[in-house]
């Protein structure tokens, strides 16, 4: 699970993009993605490289294994999401 | 970890008041927290009984082991967090 806070709208909308191109947004700013090591090194550096304000803005990344993911709860709309196989690098 | 996506500011505001009596802000929507079962239970009730629209709005409750917790990376500004005990139910 990657979820951001980013003052700057420019900055804001440019990490949306990249994580539109790796996962599932399921939340304004929190988005679900199954990715094998090398897409997350990819995804990461792409994002690093957007440079946010690491006084005010942060990207959190949750690495949630299937069993975790057993015990995810949603109150309200609940966004589908990829299937969860054991054998994928899980980063949600 | 929880997360939440609420359009009527009442609601919103109620919620994340609820959920600082609970654990720590990482970001705008974003909390983390380490509770017992029934103090999850507890908080998921009065999450509840906020009644959010279930057709635009959500909140998500991650959990998150030890080992996850562990594999937890961050761009930018990194919270501080309590300490993670594993004799804890972790609901991150």
């Amino acid at each position: 699970m990657i979820s951001y806070d980013v003052v700057n709208d420019r900055k804001r909308r440019k990490i949306s993009k990249i994580l539109e191109g790796y996962g599932k947004r399921v939340q304004y700013s929190v988005f679900e993605s199954i990715l094998a090591r090398s897409d997350f090194t990819k995804m990461y550096h792409e994002l690093l490289a957007v440079d946010i304000d690491a006084e005010t803005d942060s990207i959190y990344f949750y690495s949630i294994c299937s069993n975790c993911e057993k015990k995810k709860v949603v109150i309200g709309r609940k966004r589908e999401y990829l299937e969860i196989n054991d054998a994928a690098v899980i980063v949600l």
